[in-house]
């Protein structure tokens, strides 16, 4: 297997931008860059979602027969080995007399795994490059194939004293602007927002991604509870639509991964930030704590399913910031096991 | 008023260790320098104690009659102007005929302060020099002049989420073994420790300072409460005794502060940590955050008079540190007014 050249490392750094023009979805996204052998850029393509021509076919879609023959593909996902909506990309390289193919990640999925394999039996040079990178690109995605469901973020702002609002439920505001600004960031960073009918029913959110002179993605809301989301609630006007999902958080997750939703941000309440903590169910956590303190009985967290010291739930610190005048916890939870 | 000479500054900071030689009490702990007309020290004093000399006395003790005349005394603080229990070290100086007389701190006191101008009326010349670190050796007696009470450290120790236990009262151990070890030094640090009687029912904790490899001061446990603490509490061993406090804090404090107590550790539980904060009695805080959520009642304050989010207790973070996996933060209470 030869090495990388400096041409197939500049067209894998050009596949993964290329791929970030894809939609994030059920499919993960995908780049690629079809190098002639002298190394010069014949095409560029990008997978747009289910059911349209993946990456490397759609680059090579844009070049002749002819051109192909020889071409060195580099792409940031190993070609895939089945027939979904579109036929095998392994088989279709092989067909187009592709010589060589670089990729980063490799196929996690059962039925799609083992392109590599079938290209070099096919007498096809192929190498890897940047898998770190390109498992990064495609994180969330990765998640989903490992676990049948998004991968989760609770958030919560808080006194340093753990409580989300003052006894009387006053919370305006606990954080100050940066940390707000913030959340905003992280609302466009995701595929849904969460909020539990107490929320809706208290506050009225309109969760929105707002983010000063720019045009931010807007992620799907997602309501959890039994409680009706009343008809002139602001989230009915969303941008995106409204999506009502039932208590059984587990089952709620497996359909909202089944509908391309890779990454989830729960924004509380305490009553559903509490459920997901107990099921389990939170992989990310993201505190906002305020240099204040409030007592009383406003919680942030009520019954995490805690009942004794050893059943703690600990947490691994991966990022410690300094939001103006909050602090911001970022934590993964420990899995037992 | 002439500049600080070399051999003055020198001076100043050896005096200031000399003060430390000195115990913590109703005096402050001042040093003294006494420095021959060329610079060179003649005799250094310091202040062992309520009814004994003064430093700048003590030193003047060490020196014959013809030695102390012409020459410089250094003092951490302002000569006092009144007689206690010993004469004024003001006219001690100006008899001793003294001609300069460098001194940090200012003297607080209403009936002691005036001591610099009174030398100077007596012909003496009065420098001042490192005022900041004469007022941080005795910032403690400083804050008991201008309060009348001791200054209060709140500490506790807490899950990201504000509890001290687990639903069923185990806490052991939420904080690491860096944590705990700091919390020893801090006690070694201040005057007295108090729990409440909660805490001593419960727990039957020791308070003694423990660091390892050092002999550490130990300081005086108090208990707050009305219920008796058992005779066979540990606390009835403890090496500097015991002392029972009442419910009324503030009362509590002003009797803590005429026996000498200048810097008073508050280490818990819930219910006390909760009484001097709602009192306003808590000037210092700090908390330990250990990185696991626990959930469930036992949070780490309960009520501390916070109705609405506008009387929300505003903290400022004086220092955030990393002590193992534990954070620590170090607050000053803002005040209202
Ligand atoms: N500090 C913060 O970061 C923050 C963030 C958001 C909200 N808040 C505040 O939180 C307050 C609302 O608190 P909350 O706890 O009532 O709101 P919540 O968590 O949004 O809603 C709780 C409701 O969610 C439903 N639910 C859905 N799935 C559930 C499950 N698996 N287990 C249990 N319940 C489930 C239940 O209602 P059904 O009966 O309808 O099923 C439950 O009563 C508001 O005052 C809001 O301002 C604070
Ligand atoms: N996480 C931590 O940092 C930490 C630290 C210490 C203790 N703890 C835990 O806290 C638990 C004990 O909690 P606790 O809250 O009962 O203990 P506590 O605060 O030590 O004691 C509470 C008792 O103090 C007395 N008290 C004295 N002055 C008071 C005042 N001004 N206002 C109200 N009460 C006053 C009252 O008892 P009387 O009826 O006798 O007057 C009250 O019941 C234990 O399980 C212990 O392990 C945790």
């Amino acid at each position: 297997m030869a090495g990388i050249s400096p041409a197939e490392q500049a067209a894998m750094a050009r596949a993964r931008e290329l791929a970030l023009r894809g939609p994030r979805g059920v499919n993960p996204q995908v780049g690629a860059v079809l190098l002639a052998p002298d190394g010069a850029v014949l095409a560029e393509g990008w997978h747009r979602g289910a059911g349209t021509p993946h990456a490397e076919v759609d680059a090579l879609s844009r070049v002749s027969p002819a051109q192909a023959r020889g071409t060195t593909a580099v792409v940031t996902l190993e070609p895939c080995n089945h027939t979904g909506r579109t036929g095998p990309c392994a088989e279709a390289l092989v067909a187009a007399g592709v010589a060589r193919v670089v990729h980063a990640s490799a196929d996690p999925g059962d039925a799609s795994s083992g392109g590599a394999e079938r290209l070099r039996a096919a007498g096809v040079d192929v190498a890897r490059a940047d898998e770190a990178e390109g498992d990064a690109l495609i994180a969330d995605w990765l998640f989903v194939q490992r676990t049948g469901r998004p991968r989760v973020t609770v958030k919560w702002a808080q006194s340093l004293d753990g409580r989300a609002a003052a006894a009387d439920g006053t919370s305006r505001w606990i954080t100050g602007p940066e940390a707000r600004a913030h959340v905003h960031r992280e609302r466009a960073a995701h595929d849904a927002i969460a909020v539990g009918t107490g929320t809706v029913l208290a506050d009225d959110p309109q969760l929105t991604a707002r983010i000063d002179g720019e045009d931010a993605p807007q992620p799907l809301p997602v309501v959890f509870g039994d409680r009706p989301v009343p008809e002139a609630a602001a989230l009915r006007r969303h941008p995106r639509g409204l999506r009502i999902a039932t208590r059984d958080l587990e089952r709620e997750l497996f359909a909202l991964a089944a509908d391309g939703i890779q990454a989830l941000y729960v924004e509380g309440g305490p009553t559903l930030a509490s459920a997901f903590l107990r099921a389990g169910l939170a992989d990310r956590l993201t505190v906002y704590l305020a240099p204040t303190l409030l007592g009383g009985p406003r919680t942030a967290l009520d019954d995490i399913g805690v009942g004794t010291i050893d059943e703690q739930r600990r947490l691994t610190v991966s990022r410690l910031e300094q939001l103006g005048r909050d602090l911001l916890v970022e934590a993964t939870t420990e899995k037992e096991r």
